[in-house]
């Protein structure tokens, strides 16, 4: 008989910005095994129609099933945005944790004046997750969503500090930061986003808080995982393994940005979905 | 018996670029039926593996050829450089035209000191598909080529003149063209590109030619079909007609940039591949 504990949590997203999400788990939990699908071949997602991001985050999240996990990992705002529900109806008894609740979360703490800026893919803010998330945590708060496009691109061309990106930040940003009315924190409502903290930084100034989902979704993990009686005990690390649907060279040359440490090239493994 | 005549042009894009093709062709030949596949579901190509394009591309074209076509073009270098021969072969003996070649043609003509400057998608210029037909065509010519990856999404948000686009073409090209040894020349190699004219200019300086694929695999389209004999008589304009593989809402507002002229919602149909 397996034990269910031994099995991998299974972490999603449409490319590589959800190994920001997976570094903050295994930071968290770090006997956990975890298996990663990046789908890289239909990338990105935030551009796309909400049916479409449907139909491809059920074939993704349906191959970590097939292949075995106790939990599933929405890495991803824009499918968490588009597919949660329909995930967690899908792929019941298994647990399906997004992006979205955590970070609305950590961003309704972090606010004092209530005003909350949210930058995102165009389909997660048309699809307004996070302006319902938030108000269902705070009532009383402004949000702010702006749709940043251009930084998926920017981010995976490495290009995110520097007078290029700022210029891009100060045109996404600066009508809503140079206002009395401006909000006092900056939720990142996509996993891209934390690559670009110090140009955002110099956009937003110091007093602005800036958050993002990637701490906040660990500890939802690590809360399901225990009240469920099957987090991962002892000492020794996880497994940690990579799939890509798309060209591994480049997941473990751009996935090295946002892991923050150098994948090797045999760390990916092509699949087909 | 069906005219094969009547039979519409089939155009193939990974998106929306393709249309400046399609506004080529049908320039030059306005009697033609027109029937343009973009696959925005999947979009870009240009950052893809060889592999991934080349299935893509089979079943986009496979779609078209089901509907049925009396010639394909594939209307996206991306496309071309990866799949025409693949596409040339599955598909014969419908003929299949792509615009690496007219592309490399136009900027042979173009160039009197032999010295091209190509940019293009990641994917392009890896396979060095352009490098490989302007040789063939100009066997002492020098090809400087470069990947320009941001070009894409820019064209997409629309911001293809101001400071930003300025400066991401200046970070792309000034060391090709701040040169002694500068080329003449600059090949548009990524159907995207003709959008940024007037930003190429600024950059390039007055004295670059700046050429693209469009008019020249309009003149290739208009030759093979006078070949074969099956150019389309008479007065009256042909049908246009718009398949996309995610929302046609977008496809037709961004559509439009690259048409010149605004479409309507209703121009554009869902279709699945």
């Amino acid at each position: 008989m397996s034990d269910k504990r031994e099995l991998p949590i299974g972490i999603f997203d449409s490319g590589m910005g959800g190994l920001t999400v997976l570094k903050a788990i295994a930071s968290l939990l770090p006997a956990e095994n975890l298996l990663y699908l990046g789908d890289t071949a239909r990338l990105p997602y935030g551009t796309k129609g909400r049916d479409t991001i449907v139909r491809y985050t059920l074939l993704a999240a349906g191959k970590l099933v097939e292949i075995g996990v106790k939990m599933l990992v929405v890495a991803c705002n824009t499918a968490t945005s588009a597919a949660l529900p329909v995930l967690q109806k899908e792929f019941a008894p298994i647990p399906v944790l997004g992006v979205i609740g955590p970070g609305a979360r950590a961003a309704c703490q972090a606010s004092k004046n209530g005003h909350i800026a949210v930058i995102a893919t165009q389909a997660t803010v048309q699809g307004g997750a996070y302006q319902h998330a938030i108000d269902a945590i705070n009532p009383g708060a402004k949000v702010t969503a702006r749709a940043c496009t251009l930084l998926v691109s920017l981010a995976e061309e490495g290009w995110t500090e520097g007078p290029i990106a700022r210029a891009v930040l100060a045109r996404y940003l600066d009508d809503i930061f140079h206002d009395p009315d401006a909000p006092d924190t900056l939720l990142l409502g996509c996993t891209h986003f934390p690559l670009f903290l110090n140009s955002l930084r110099e956009v937003v100034g110091e007093e602005t808080r800036i958050v993002d989902s990637a701490s906040a979704t660990a500890e939802d993990v690590a809360k399901r995982l225990d009240e469920l009686g099957i987090l991962r005990a002892g000492g020794e690390t996880g497994k940690r393994d990579f799939l890509t649907t798309d060209n591994p060279e480049r997941f473990t040359r751009v996935g090295g940005h946002f892991l923050g440490v150098a994948m090797n090239r045999n760390q990916a493994r092509l699949v087909d979905l």
